[in-house]
């Protein structure tokens, strides 16, 4: 059972608080700054995040820098009681920077260099960009190293993008070379030969583009990679006067769910603490409980990203965002949900974006802990006093973590290979959603999962499910095939082992490398259109498939079911095959959440992994965090109206009072049992 | 009651004809035009317009001018006794233009040169542009400035589209300095400390660009009020020589109903009559109810851009047009309804677009007065006579106007601000829709309604509704209250009063300067997806909430009625306030016909305003011109099927019979009464 | 009775094969060619495409040429028993022609130069290209010119695409001074007068382009004649040294359906054989009788686009294809019937896509002969073994081709000119779809049709039939009428004779020069919105229309039925003229299938043809081939379960048995008949 250390020193162990922007009220600091500070102390808050996007505030002319104001502010954080999560202001840049650098600005893949605007826009290759933001970064670690507000550093905002300048090009190639040898290597790797794409030189490669190559599947992988990597790179470069003048305060950057650009489990290593942005897509009704156990999933991917550490929310919206094409409102307990919610995955932080609504521009209307009318009668404010209450009596939470014995496997690299894959059904094969549904699939049934991807280690966990793992990195068969062995269940799905890292087939039949231990021969797939349907019975059910059904062999396994229609009416649809001390599962057919929920019962029972509630009724979720102080169970009810639950007997870890048994909740309700 | 002088001098009141261009057929002059001629005159045409697109007629090569045909034609319509709307050939530039000087091609938003082609495509701020202009149209003036055929100058052709070369950069720039003074007021009206945008120098300032910035709200709005500005420049600067050397000759430009690119209600008061092109999309069924109503919609917003005034429908198609996704005929009547309901409304012109179709290009197949068969015992002419021949009985009619108590305000900086929001539902708010949908529930109310933007005077109206007057221009607040004290009846929805003109979100709660008027506190705005719905119950009836929904507290206002469900059951819906002699309304949500059909009857006997025709049946719409001559109301069928409808006791104006009570309408029929 | 000579000397008749990418898997050579020329004789192919898109592997530096490898597959071949369709290099270029000669690299329609990447996308008027295309092709040409597996030239790979380069542009304007000789005579054909349109010299002509013009559609439609006639040029061009060194060796080049940048009616004139790929869209339910209906229409027109002559289906999958959005597999049957329909319709080959499965890039899924699991145990690979053994006893049909009295007019120009037509509805007309459904009825009667343009003689048919014929070419309405007065049956529809070939309209009333012989003046032409129908009653039946209805006069023919709704009720939607011996009919609306089948039931009874099969039914597709040999009727059911039909009383060729009357065939079974 591990405990880890908090976040911040001299804090209490539970962020609370936000991204704050003073600098925008500069000219009202007197009235503004002053109602903030009392704003935000009565709701609990605790820690402010500031600096980000200020560097037009910060140099408003080239190498004229003015740091009185955050002096200011970081003076009167301190007064309060306040820490700050400081930002490196590279998120944006002044236009001074884009008149006079041009360099400095983001080439398309059209490569066409863009002009200054909007935000996240710089070339990661420029030297200017480069010197101007370690000149500004080391005189912020200088100037603020010994503040007492310091409490951590926030890198920049929300990495992504990509830029086909040359220089970005050049530094392209320079990686290819690294990661390839020979171009004659590259080339075989790539399967040049076909459509006469063999490069005689690395010069001749350059990034895909809308107006040149878009079918080499070798350079769009690669250059994805690339992509990734280099943003590792830039967080490591721009890092390092932080950690070298300040090594005592830890240093973060805010992902975004499963964001496209970056591979989360890489960039995640570097962070000491993963940080992400949640934003839900709450409908006020009973979709809710599909919206919950989607964020559910990107919690459990952070904390996978972060090597199973708590982790942080750094930012959620107060109220309804402004960028959704719907942006509802939270009903009462939804704002309460959500924050607990991240707590019971492993967040030690419940931070909004953003404590305070501007006056202008594009976020104005995104929420707020302060709005406009500056009132304290409002809703809004009011339910994020009492999540501030809340959350200073949860103190012996921080530091705790899950500890799963089931994981799903959502693997960057996979889903790039994936997404240009050409089979099937085109353009998309609907990776994203199917590894979310297993996973969905595994929490209705009451227990906690973690998120890996297969650098992972899977020696703890007793179930691991690998849905459309097309792609199998070196080793990975090697890994599942001696979890089962060791009397583990895996479970696999159509559209698994088909090709290596490189994007090249197996040959001699799919599944690859995995065969043996899947005990199947997968020999053809066939793509349904959405109006056509397959069928199977298992268990006395009848399910439906859809979209993707493979016609397999089994080669050792035995099958659990079998198609009903089409030409391959008896095919098998779900086999199991006996490996070793374990098991593992092919389910040859895209199902409904339906069959995924019945057949993870059956999966969960087979691996010996006990709910953390049985049974539980639709609308409900749960997780559980264990430490030095005891384990917490979370229970939610995910859905506006009353729910009932059977609790187990324990107690209730605000209140002391037993829970036992059938328990009604309140609309969006979270109980904290200790047990 | 006002009269205004006629368009043109030495012309029947009634001006009807449309867009010629015989230049298209000068090879076969000898026949086709001596055709045009019999087939005008037969028709009743009076006035055709000529010189639309001419340039490269007029100017076939640089400073060749050949005004030779063109004098053929002026003197041929002075043989038949008709007049000329002359049109200055900006329109479409000739392609030695585009060949010699680049320049005058328009750069577009991605800042790409844009090549020789289509129409309306010129760079405002090219001198040479300019001088080419300016020299045609001295040359014009000249010659034709006592040809007994001039009648009216037509600026160009529906203008529009924007530049973003270099040269409309500084002019941008220019206008920016002129509006904002200094850069640092500039960036505290633009919120720039946001995403650190400051610049530190006007030359930083850059056009929109999908390539560039499309974030900055401030920045948006200013561009678009700049292009809007520039085309209200362009006007006075194109019409120079003409009023200069045809000081007697009228000018005008063709307008386009809710047009994006232009503030209508500031070119309007340029132009001497404003004029409109009108394509309805009618659909031969029952939907040509709501298609009436919306042109209806135009034609009000139309007057009321030129201050009220009788305008011009410049171009309306004799039959199917060719450039909608749909191009329906229109059955037998349905011209006539679209003619008359322009006069209706106060046009004092039928005009077409176009005389004669031409062979060859892509309006080849629009609708026309002659078309290809060259047949008299086609259709469509038939139709046209038609027209012509009632036009010439209505000889008391023009010059009169509309004298309505009601308005609806419409206004274009409110629109463009909308547009860039973002909140609630994106990307689109349905600004427009909303606004359309109260006039056309007032229409349905029977009573005439002006459209008008924050600019207006409100005195003289008893009602005005501002439908999401999201932004409030500075003094509009005081001029509401004003209205309301002195007995006004003022509507306001949701949306309302949440920025001042810069995008500037008021502080102290929304509805802002209009909080004491309304009496109400606008809280926050929860969005509600297509499945969802709130409801409501007013005067014994159950209504349907969706999209929007205010969630608000009265400060003064009384609450109507009150949500039913969700968690803001019980909120006010709709409120009425008490201030000094008037009522002000506040409607929470956005509904559907129904209740604003409703509600308006009630605002409509609140504010003291008679029906021109009480309970008018559904299909039905009705308008009233008043003048020296009388008072003329229209009675229209506007859809394809017998209508009944109980009339007020006067004489048919055309017929002098008695009308009285409950009256047949034939299909699409219009009557028109002395009342 | 035509019978043509075999599509190579020294083989089967029928080839059997596919395209084949040996030099992908050189390093694996010795085991994977040895498998795949096995795997390749037990499956009966006795040909295989090989050389395409191998240009980096025969050139892998500019000048160094690599023939090695290909003599070894030659050899291969040879040893083998094959020939080789064998392909010259031009469809893709390789990196070190686009890095050192920019030029190759194409210009899209917004200027902007390409990069290098994916394939067909050189510029046809590059010096450099041709030079390098000239001398590759050359070699390759003597190298294997005595090569005893040479057996024919496959030119590049699918043209198709554009450029918009300066040399093109020079190109295009030489080409339009040979067509239109003074810039006068081309301002006039194109309407120029139009938007000032009028160039002053040639130098002026811009390609089309979305940032310039869009909307002359003289201009677009000039563009499109031209692109097609470098493609014919380039073929002439490309093909010079085969011819020169190799005349004994035919060429071809593969065609694509309907494809739009090449008129294929010219580009098959140039052609030893047209060749084409064929990937229907099977789904494996009933809708593959639409499949193969549709598929029918594609053979009858590369049929007709090589003058009638056998073709070759260059291109097929063997089991589902990887490019569409839904990528079926093909039921057992499947493969088969699609070999079977392409024989049944004229082509001398059945030729797959591809030989064996890359394993990596693109196209690594698409179906092949071979699978990454090389397994002879493939259902696949065992379905192909079955074509082929099938194809070795079918040796009296190549050569012999169908002799149809019946005939479909497609026409590129009318099709290139409909689609920028704007009237109606827009953007699209729907040509391709009716031209498609009237053949399809026409099918549905038992009949086979050929698939004409307007240049096509028209002697020899009995029935004709040219819906939707827009544009009439010089000297067709005289080839109509011709045909009619000598007893013909001629079908036309609404929107028909409206423009000639420059896209001008016709004076004096539509269907222009074709009036006289069908009786009737078409005056205007309604457009119905997806949810408008209007109908009729014909023979006691009743039908709808759709969205295109003519509102035609009679001026010599007989109405045969007449609209029942809108205000044209009682109009004739249906005609009937006799003209000298024959009959023109005019459909004036678009109508379901229902009619069309009707329809042509009676005009082929009208023509004095009888069907191959009478009362097909649905599902049911048939085709004839006559030679020296016999007469061949193909009766195919195209649904996935059993279906009956009559047979005529006969001999099955292929088992010699006595078939007659109802007759059971299993599901896609295809039944070759010696009548």
């Amino acid at each position: 059972m591990a405990q880890y250390p908090p976040v911040m020193r001299d804090l209490p162990a539970f962020l609370y608080g936000g991204d704050y922007n003073p600098e925008q009220w500069i000219r009202e600091k007197d009235t503004v700054w002053k109602k903030d500070m009392e704003l935000a102390r009565r709701a609990g808050i605790n820690t402010l995040s500031v600096g980000i996007f200020s560097w037009s505030m910060l140099e408003p002319r080239e190498g004229e820098y003015r740091f009185e104001w955050l002096d200011e502010v970081m003076d009167m954080l301190a007064e309060n009681g306040m820490k700050a999560v400081l930002a490196t202001p590279s998120g944006a840049r002044p236009p001074w920077m884009a008149e006079k650098y041009p360099e400095v600005l983001r080439v398309d893949g059209y490569r066409r260099r863009q002009l200054f605007g909007n935000r996240h826009n710089h070339c990661l290759s420029s030297p200017v960009y480069r010197e101007k933001v370690r000149a500004i970064n080391t005189l912020l670690a200088e100037r603020y190293k010994d503040h007492p507000a310091l409490g951590m550093w926030h890198v920049s905002n929300e990495l992504g993008g990509e830029c086909h300048c040359p220089l970005c090009q050049e530094k392209f190639r320079v990686w290819l070379k690294d990661r390839y040898g020979e171009i004659e290597n590259l080339n075989d790797q790539w399967w040049n030969t076909f459509w006469s794409h063999r490069y005689s030189s690395f010069g001749q490669v350059e990034s895909p583009s809308p107006i040149g190559e878009g079918c080499s599947h070798g350079l769009k992988l690669a250059w994805r990679r690339f992509v990734s990597d280099q943003f590792c790179e830039w967080y490591r470069w721009e890092t390092e006067p932080l950690r070298r003048i300040t090594p005592h305060i830890p240093c973060t950057t805010n992902l975004m769910e499963i964001f496209w650009d970056i591979n989360y489990f890489d960039l995640g290593k570097l962070l000491d603490r993963v940080s992400w942005d949640n934003y839900p897509r709450w409908t006020n009704d009973d979709r809710d409980a599909e919206v919950a156990a989607y964020t559910a999933f990107n919690h459990d991917l952070m904390r996978g990203a972060g090597g199973g550490k708590p982790f942080m929310m750094m930012e959620s919206s107060p109220s309804a965002v402004n960028w959704q094409e719907v942006n509802r409102l939270r009903s009462p307990g939804l704002l309460m949900l959500q924050g607990m919610q991240a707590v019971a995955h492993g967040s030690d932080t419940v931070q909004y974006f953003q404590f305070r609504k501007g006056r202008g521009s594009c976020e104005k209307f995104h929420g707020a802990v302060v709005s406009h009318d500056e009132r304290e009668d409002n809703r809004v404010y009011r339910e994020v006093c009492r999540v501030g209450e809340r959350l200073k009596t949860l103190g012996d939470i921080p530091g705790s973590a899950p500890e799963n014995r089931a994981a799903v496997l959502f693997d960057w690299d996979n889903r790039w290979i994936l997404r240009d894959a050409q089979f099937g059904l085109n353009p998309d094969k609907g990776y994203e959603q199917t590894v979310i549904a297993h996973h969905g699939a595994m929490l209705r049934c009451g227990i906690g999962v973690d998120v890996i991807d297969q650098t992972s280690d899977l020696t703890g966990y007793r179930l691991v499910s690998g849905p459309m793992t097309y792609m199998l990195r070196p080793g990975f068969a090697e890994k599942v095939r001696a979890f089962v062995e060791a009397g583990g269940v895996y479970v696999s799905t159509y559209c698994s082992g088909w090709v290596n890292e490189e994007d090249l087939c197996f040959m001699g039949g799919f599944p690859g490398p995995l065969k043996d231990v899947l005990g199947v021969w997968d020999e053809e797939t066939d793509a349904l259109d959405e109006t056509q349907r397959n069928h199977f019975t298992w268990q006395g059910k009848r399910y439906e498939t859809k979209d993707f059904c493979a016609l397999i062999h089994p080669e050792g396994a035995k099958a659990l079911s079998e198609y009903e229609d089409c030409f391959y009416r008896g095919y098998p649809v779900l086999t199991e095959n006996t490996f070793g001390k374990g098991k593992a599962y092919y389910i040859a057919a895209r199902t409904g959440m339906d069959f995924l929920t019945d057949f993870y019962q059956t999966a969960i029972r087979q691996a010996g992994i006990a709910p953390l509630i049985p049974d539980l009724p639709r609308g409900f979720l749960c997780a559980e965090r264990a430490g030095n102080k005891g384990r917490f169970l979370f229970v939610m009810n995910t859905v506006p109206r009353e729910n009932t639950v059977c609790l187990p007997d324990c107690r209730d870890a605000e209140t002391g009072d037993t829970v036992k048994g059938k328990t009604v909740f309140a609309p969006y309700e979270v109980k904290i049992l200790r047990v």
